[in-house]
């Protein structure tokens, strides 16, 4: 393939063309890629609070370069960052995105690459609004997300109360099959593989956020990211409160008969499997009953009970209490 | 020293120890620190347009482990990104911090990283207020910057028109010497020396990109983070327009006899050197005679004209004219 010497501007330019070329519309708003200047500009609606996060996605980290599609590395990280923004009940608005990749990665790859990440953009609402590009012998990358929500209607972490009764969407520990599927690399890893889709290509839960911070019925809520046995603790800390958890009523992954394998146990990758990018939130005893058993096709599960002792406690199928240890992912203690 | 061995939650809490121990005032609000949380919330004045933009910092490329002092790589990874909202003519309002360190970088380098973090937080009024964090071999950061600006009231790159007299800050070349400095390691490599000051603790020109802005006395504006050579071409090609440069006229660094050394040409450092993050902008003639010579001990420096041939030429003080070619910073040219 014969083309000039990429440099950064060139770089820049195969991003713009993924995405002004077809012009941004938001919300039926036209929305400006203002690569051409220092920095982006963004106009926030009265009565609404932006909501900002941001994330890493790093190769070696967050993705292997040999094993992920370069389609499901542009999805995923605008996909996992979103799932932040559902959290919170908020709309996202736009993104920023800083890349750095090796020169041989500027040509196929980054094409590819831009593919999904547009995808994602215009299926979640999403758009590009400026970055950041470098050369680098690693692929990085970090993803900033703008949102909105209506003043005072963003969900904490800090608002669960005693009593609360404890809900999950989805079924938990699917993406984490996925990924072990996709490290073996064996013949469940096709195309159209459920769990592998999951893994790869994660929804964040935004229409569900939303729903529950306009309806006021979630007193706190978090996304799954880590595993519920490392964010349960991290929602409970904020809130000051404990959590009794029921082992039997988890929604764990369903595996099909060629995923019964030793080593692989439902209940372990339900606990403690992360990237399900699926919602934990607590509801009052009061208003469960305003909860559908499925929103959107996602399942609603409530899973156990705020407690007011500060401890994590999981209730056996066999009727024995323990201790809820955390085990799901830390940067610090695994590596993928 | 002994201490518990150091995860996610450890690295968060040594942040929030060094922010939000003392509490963030800006502009006479307190800020939170959501650190317990998915995402950060702000709150919008009205009449005012936000401003984002991200930049990278990473070790290797922007910044050298074993030369740069931990609490430099502080100040100028938050410095940098705010010279971005200044050449926007915007007021910094909050920042998030992505951070990614190797265990070993977690004790001390860590505690003098965010000392210098934090002083260039409190001097530009630009509050914490989220991130990520995560392990990795090597020391990276993305910092993202949100700010305001009033309606309709930001510079942007495309605004120069042919006629307009174009300006630079400060002096050039002076961060370029300093690197060079630093990389030496000689005798001048101490602290207090101004080039070496200038490379490790840049400051956004701020207040001067305000009154330019507020003053609307710039028709087009950018900062010099790559060099002049680079940054000005991104500059006219924004406006589609041309410049010609006086090479007599560049506020180039001026060398103390111990600088001169050979293959030190201040010229040329003036032209190409990166990091001085001074101000470009451009004035209509008639609005010239509004500018000081100084703003707050900043020098103001007319160094040519808007053209409407798209090319840049660089008048040599023989009177020889010649085309002025990008040989700043891109790093997908260079490597540091």
């Amino acid at each position: 393939m014969k083309r000039r010497r990429p440099d950064e501007n060139w770089v820049v330019e195969r991003i713009y063309e993924h995405f002004a070329g077809g012009k941004q519309h938001i919300a039926g708003r036209a929305v400006g890629l203002d690569i051409g200047d220092d920095a982006a500009l963004f106009q926030p609606k009265s009565g609404r609070e932006t909501i900002l996060t941001c994330d890493w996605f790093l190769e070696g980290t967050h993705f292997l370069r040999k094993k992920h599609p370069p389609d499901a590395v542009g999805w995923k990280c605008l996909a996992r960052a979103l799932s932040d923004v559902a959290a919170m009940g908020g709309v996202p608005r736009c993104f920023l995105l800083s890349l750095a990749l090796p020169e041989s990665h500027t040509g196929r790859w980054l094409d590819a690459f831009l593919g999904g990440l547009r995808r994602a953009s215009r299926k979640f609402g999403c758009a590009l609004t400026g970055g950041d590009t470098t050369r680098r012998r690693e692929i990085l990358m970090n993803v900033t997300i703008v949102g909105e929500i209506r003043n005072a209607r963003a969900v904490l972490r800090s608002g669960a109360q005693p009593g609360d009764i404890i809900y999950v969407t989805g079924r938990l520990g699917e993406a984490e099959l996925g990924l072990r599927i996709l490290r073996k690399g064996n013949s469940q890893a096709r195309p159209g593989n459920p769990f592998l889709e999951k893994h790869l290509y994660p929804e964040p839960r935004l229409a569900l956020g939303q729903w529950l911070a306009e309806k006021n019925l979630a007193t706190s809520m978090m996304d799954l990211s880590d595993g519920l046995s490392s964010d349960l603790p991290r929602l409970c800390a904020s809130s000051g409160v404990g959590a009794r958890v029921e082992s039997a009523k988890l929604p764990v992954v369903r595996l099909p008969n060629a995923g019964r394998e030793p080593g692989v146990d439902p209940l372990q990758l339900g606990l403690h499997g992360g990237d399900d990018y699926e919602l934990l939130f607590t509801v009052r005893p009061n208003k469960v009953n305003m909860l559908p058993k499925t929103l959107q096709g996602v399942p609603l599960t409530a899973i156990g009970r705020i407690t007011n002792k500060r401890e994590l406690v999981l209730l056996e199928e066999q009727g024995r209490t323990r201790q809820l240890t955390s085990a799901g992912w830390d940067s610090f203690r695994n590596t993928r």
